[in-house]
């Protein structure tokens, strides 16, 4: 009986949007394709419904988004689903595909419990510094896991990267990169190293058509977004920043248009401050440059900063296409020529697949 | 008693080289900043001595090279060196820190025996597939475990973002890039994106006095070294590759100099044969281009290649400055802007970085 629950490892689910239909797609692939550790759903919830059975009962994972979706459960409060996940006698795994902060503040709790978490969140690791703390702290001392590798960067190998510098005893002395697709999208749109590039109201118009942007565009033109994984990576490289608003975002919303009411009318009102953003491109032309939206870690001087910036048309940030992420890691032992990693940043599959192969790591470590 | 020495584990090494010696001062570094499991050195090796105790008493890490030099033991003979470890108790990684054929010869004895591996020696990886098999064969049927991120571009993240993409479905379609610093440093002088670069021959030896080359800068011009990383790469996209030279690789070797004597000669030869390589470089710019070393896996058509090839300008692999590797991995999920990973792929301090990273992993798994 000890044998075969310690060839189980049970996984339980909160959220089942974009992110959280691409990971049951890849978890049934894999879950079909490894016939051990055995991978059993037991639990998934959205904001509103849930589906589980108290005694465990798995939950066929190909139509678990219909049978979800015609469920009358509700979800479990958080305290009474570490409970009810503590009684199942597996191993399991918590999958957090929202980005909900309340299910963060709980990732302590889980942990204790030693429940193990893998998950794209972003509010646990760019929150509060405290709540960094208590995540490490309880994972240390119950022995369970937790990884975020698509908390920054979706499946690039960006967190694993710099956890490996770290970890081998490198010196990392400076992160600089380009961490929003939607601001990548923009500024290879609106200052292209060749052309000249559309108007700037217009190219935000664009990505939002094309949905590269939030509902409302001013959710990633504020840059929180960028300073959240900034703070992740920042925290990571070793500085004990507070808040990703601890250091200077550069907001690219016009004053008068911070308290619009909604996301068209700023979209209708943000030609009228088309001037500010072509004054700063012109500026970058002059010096035969292109202006990039970036963030950098200056781990010596611990300055973090979020905002624009002028490059090269040679450098790789001012080559990006599409709406890829660049991020690049300077360390002792690379020298001048940084480490490099390349790639889009956003997407279901690209941010699902960050989580399956954290999922992997645990399944090697605790299975 | 087994309590302890489940958080022990045992290493032993072979190979006191280069890349041996910086891991040595890295694992130094590791066993004195992490508790747990406590690290201990029980053998270690070069081709001609040895240290160890029969009764697996630690060697001092920070003066292991010294007390090596001076040692009056031979070392133990594979099969021997299996047995040894096997007595000690505890949980044993051997390092294999050589670039021997014979060492990876013996990997399957090794795994069979429960000791885990971690190395950047190509030579078990690119040698024969039947090889290949039976290490992987070994380690699932053990439980072992086998890492060599630096076998392909050091301690650049390539392996295990191959491994990540494939575990977890994803469909790699194509993978492209530079494998060899040297091949790098020598396009990126002779044909560099702006200004004329230097004449072939001369920038070949500019290249073996910077101590970019093997001693015969013919053992990094046949192209081999690369077609071995190939060969690595398209194994794990699922092409059962016989072995590097099963493809065609171009060798910049003039076929007239392929059997002279010594380096030196080769050196003092080359520049009778510089107008080969400047229609190349001029075949090339007439098209607006420059000339690169690279190897390209199309999965799907099943082919590998090793050669020279164009590229424009703006192009990454173009772009790359140094002695950098250049890898892009094409696959499904990422659509048609590939997850490029970019750095330096050479060099004691980050090849011996992949290895530590590799055995932080194991350690992860096993203690």
């Amino acid at each position: 009986m000890a044998a075969a629950s310690a060839r189980q490892v049970n996984i339980a689910i909160i959220g089942a949007g974009g992110v959280g239909k691409c990971f049951l797609s890849q978890l049934e692939q894999l879950a079909a394709r490894r016939p051990s550790p055995k991978l059993v759903l037991t639990y998934i919830s959205t904001s509103k419904k849930a589906l589980y059975s108290t005694d465990h009962v798995a939950i066929n994972i190909a139509d678990a988004t219909a049978t979800l979706a015609a469920s009358q459960q509700a979800p479990l409060a958080l305290p009474k689903l570490v409970e009810f996940l503590g009684t199942s006698g597996s191993k399991t795994v918590l999958v957090d595909n929202t980005s909900s902060q309340d299910v963060a503040d709980a990732y302590p709790l889980f942990l204790n419990s030693g429940i193990s978490i893998v998950t794209p969140n972003k509010k646990a690791f760019s929150g509060s510094y405290k709540l960094w703390q208590d995540i490490f702290a309880a994972a240390a001392q119950s022995g369970s896991r937790v990884y975020h590798e698509s908390s920054v960067g979706a499946g690039l190998p960006v967190i694993s990267t710099l956890k490996d510098l770290v970890d081998t005893g490198d010196e990392v002395t400076k992160i600089e990169g380009v961490f929003s697709g939607t601001m990548s999208f923009l500024f290879n749109s609106f200052a292209p190293t060749s052309g000249s590039g559309g108007q700037w109201s217009a190219e935000v118009k664009k990505a939002k058509e094309l949905g590269y942007t939030e509902p409302d565009p001013r959710d990633d033109l504020n840059g929180l977004d960028v300073a959240r994984k900034l703070t992740i990576l920042a925290r990571l490289a070793g500085l004990p920043v507070e808040s990703p608003t601890s250091f200077p975002v550069q907001s690219l919303i016009p004053k008068e248009l911070e308290s619009v009411s909604s996301g068209d009318e700023f979209l209708e009102k943000l030609p009228a401050f088309d001037a500010q953003m072509e004054a700063t491109k012109a500026e970058a032309e002059k010096e035969g440059k292109v202006v990039r939206f970036v963030g950098s870690i200056d781990v010596a001087a611990k300055q973090v900063k979020v905002g624009l910036e002028k490059f090269d048309l040679s450098h790789p940030i001012a080559a990006l296409k599409g709406s890829d992420n660049i991020i690049s890691f300077y360390t002792k032992r690379y020298g001048s020529n940084p480490l490099i990693i390349q790639g889009a940043g956003a997407g279901g599959d690209v941010t699902a697949m960050g989580v399956t192969s954290d999922l992997l790591k645990v399944l090697s470590q605790i299975a």
